[in-house]
């Protein structure tokens, strides 16, 4: 798998990576993790973290006992078969309810995405035994993405691009993929519009979700279970070329098809 | 990036993969590839074609000059800005139209997937100086995927699973991402409910479309243009546990809450 006659994409997920809590510095944790794993970071890799991790440092957890639910989520909840608590705090991060039905919720976050239940749910998040908790998306994920990104220049002098990932439904296929909700240091969306294909005719629309890519890539190696590989490391990438967010991904709901 | 404390996928594109023509040996001209990297297939890995070869090496190309556009064919072409007999060959292919506009033609293939102009593109399919050629989907992908992983067995004795992928453009997201339009020797839709999170709570819905994923990783380092790497080997997955099929992702339409 090492002839120069080969391009090579390599994902490495370190082991070892400890339970975050709230106020735990990410930075210093992956640097460790990548170091105890043997290897440093180079200029080009690409850092991709699942949410659960970045949510949790920044300590998005609500315990459900302190959430009351008014009215509008009560008789929501009775529609979709949910906790009425957890559908108070899906509607709060939310702009708009798109669908809804038994075991369905489908929104468009705050932050623009459409998904099921605002990203909130209820797995891998330490339980009290008495007490519910629930975790929220990272409040601004591009930024929490360019902030570690210039921590790590500033510990290690490398430039990194950045991803937080997240497994989002789709509409007309089965099984969730891992997309990005936040990015930095790479563009979100890769604009081949103009480059020649292989018989120098133009193409005409090419845009590639090259985050969302990336951060489906990264998805397999972190198994969403017990595995607890929440970061993983991309090498091998061309140079990114700008830094972009996640904000490129969203269609502009006018632009939308289907909603 | 090879300590035992990371748990490592390594996706590599092998160059100087000839044109393909139709009635090529895929599966020779992998082989030959691969070898030519200086490596060779082991159980477990799974190779990813893009659907441009497949399609070339199943023949179906069709030259636009044997096309005659219905009246239905010339109508929806005015409305959507397109040749009336690239149009044609949409409707020939798809089984309903979803969504039209200028510039945009959404349908459902017969093959299930929703999609732009039933995955047929004038991009990377050789034209003659005095005619235009159009490319469809591989008649049965499925099929396509198990056959070529039956000739690798034979060839080489190993157990592989295979993809072929394609760029599809989501609702609600910009930019296309690669997805698995045929799958063989590997688990297309991965289910993973029932299995405990990190804390020991079953995992409620989860089901991941693992072949979507490594489809969209192969799409990374395929790129798109004249890059001329259409075949991606991905090595490091746990071993597949059950040969799917892209059908599996393939949402029924009574349970698609976006068409």
């Amino acid at each position: 798998m090492t002839s120069p006659t080969m391009r090579t994409m390599t994902l490495c997920a370190p082991g070892g990576i400890p339970m975050v809590r709230e106020g735990d510095d990410l930075c210093r944790i992956i640097l460790q993790a990548i170091q105890d794993g043997g290897d440093c970071l180079q200029d080009g890799d690409v850092l991709v973290l699942a949410q659960k991790i970045v949510s949790k440092a920044e300590g998005r957890t609500v315990p459900l006992a302190s959430v009351v639910a008014s009215p509008r989520a009560v008789e929501l909840a009775e529609q979709v078969n949910k906790d009425p608590r957890l559908v108070e705090l899906v509607l709060a991060e939310s702009a708009s309810v798109l669908r809804h039905r038994r075991d369905v919720l489908i929104v468009e976050h705050r932050l623009g995405f459409v998904m099921a239940n605002a990203g909130i749910d209820m797995s891998n998040v330490q339980q009290q035994a008495t007490e519910d908790t629930a975790l929220l998306l990272p409040l601004d994920p591009d930024k929490s993405c360019a902030t570690l990104r210039e921590e790590l220049r500033l510990a290690c002098g490398v430039d990194v691009g950045v991803i937080i990932n997240d497994s989002h439904g789709r509409a007309w296929r089965n099984g969730t993929v891992g997309v990005a909700i936040g990015v930095a240091g790479l563009p979100a969306l890769d604009d081949r519009r103009g480059m020649p294909d292989l018989f120098g005719r133009p193409l005409k629309v090419t845009e590639v979700g090259l985050a969302d890519e990336l951060a489906s890539a990264a998805s397999v190696l972190m198994g969403q279970a017990d595995e607890a590989c929440p970061v993983v490391l991309i090498r091998g990438l061309a140079t990114p070329r700008r830094s972009g967010t996640a904000r490129e991904l969203i269609r502009p709901k006018q632009l939308d098809l289907f909603r």
